[in-house]
């Protein structure tokens, strides 16, 4: 198809379609005439995993490009793939506490890891976010224990497991749906609590009670 | 506190502080001699609210100057603060869908909130975001069951009611503690889904298998 159908079909205007074009995020058409091309299903697919990624799921285009070359070689282990989708959605790290605090907060997150049967890298990117939002709820005056946060990490582990439970067994994973899931459902996670919170908080307003919060 | 203390006991650069007093973030402090002035606690306060808002839950600070006078006003409804913040944190909205999916989409998001038991407003952002969500996955070719979500909606309803009982069932609410721990909580939630990946992934990938996913 050309340009001008390619953009009707994935509702992105000409222009940024160009401009992903040089950006190198949307690989070239084929070649038909003098500044012409033609463009394929593969296009399309492309454009709309840029779309999602930038648009719902925040990530910065540099960030997308980053992340195209793992989702596009097979050999890439999938937790490589994971682990850089992950790491390109991550808010930035704006340390909110002294260095001793740190590693105070960082020693009780670990064993709070530790406690969830989880093994993961020291330098997950997940752990250290953790760690900063421990430090910025108590600048705060959020003193809370950490095994506040164990529902948390039952919730995300039963989201995680649904999540995974889509790969299959066997044979190859569709790869740029992989990526786009794992930045997708945590957005989906998200719009999911804010309108339980807009119920629940609505419920308690009114003078009911539904049950402990545990 | 001269805004030189100010800065060494927050960690944010004097140049930084300036900028928000100009932006109006942060209230000016009190003149004590020409071209200065004093600062409380309650400036250090402000401070870390700002940089948890605008780092980890990465708003932009004309959303932080719009939300800071729902905190500050005690007659403005704790869920009106709760959707402006969750406003606030929400992805942008980029459609990838024609009206007509869109439309059909919406319908059967509508019906799974209603089976969760929620009422919630019908321009409630969330709502709209899970619409755009599900649009995303299925232009990506993942047609989902919406059921699928469920045990996200679970999830979700799980850590919403245990950030829910923090609030005190009478008496004042710590207004800019509940605004932090809203948009914190779902950094927490993102960073704990992480590191369950990692660890689930790596089992699978180990050849083990640990339960069904729902």
């Amino acid at each position: 198809m050309r340009i001008s159908d390619l953009s009707r079909r994935s509702g992105v205007p000409v222009g940024t379609i160009k401009y992903y074009l040089r950006e190198r995020v949307l690989p070239p058409g084929t070649p038909t005439a003098r500044n012409q091309a033609e463009y394929g299903d593969e296009h399309l697919r492309r454009l709309r995993l840029i779309r999602a990624l930038t648009g719902l799921g925040r990530m910065d285009l540099a960030s997308v490009r980053d992340l195209l070359p793992l989702i596009e070689h097979d050999r890439v282990p999938l937790r490589d793939l994971y682990e850089a989708a992950n790491r390109a959605v991550l808010p930035e790290r704006a340390p909110v506490a002294d260095a001793g605090s740190l590693e105070r907060i960082r020693a009780g997150v670990d064993a709070f890891i530790d406690r969830q049967g989880w093994r993961v890298a020291s330098d997950a990117p997940g752990r250290d976010t953790f760690v900063q939002v421990v430090a910025a709820l108590q600048s705060l005056g959020c003193q809370l224990d950490i095994d506040f946060f164990a529902p948390f990490a039952a919730a995300a582990q039963q989201v995680v497991l649904r999540e995974l439970d889509l790969l299959p067994a066997d044979g190859p994973v569709d790869r740029d749906a992989a990526a786009a899931r794992t930045v997708l459902f945590e957005v989906a996670l998200g719009a999911l609590r804010r309108l339980a919170q807009e119920h629940h908080l609505a419920l308690r307003q009114a003078g009911h009670r539904d049950g402990p919060g545990s």
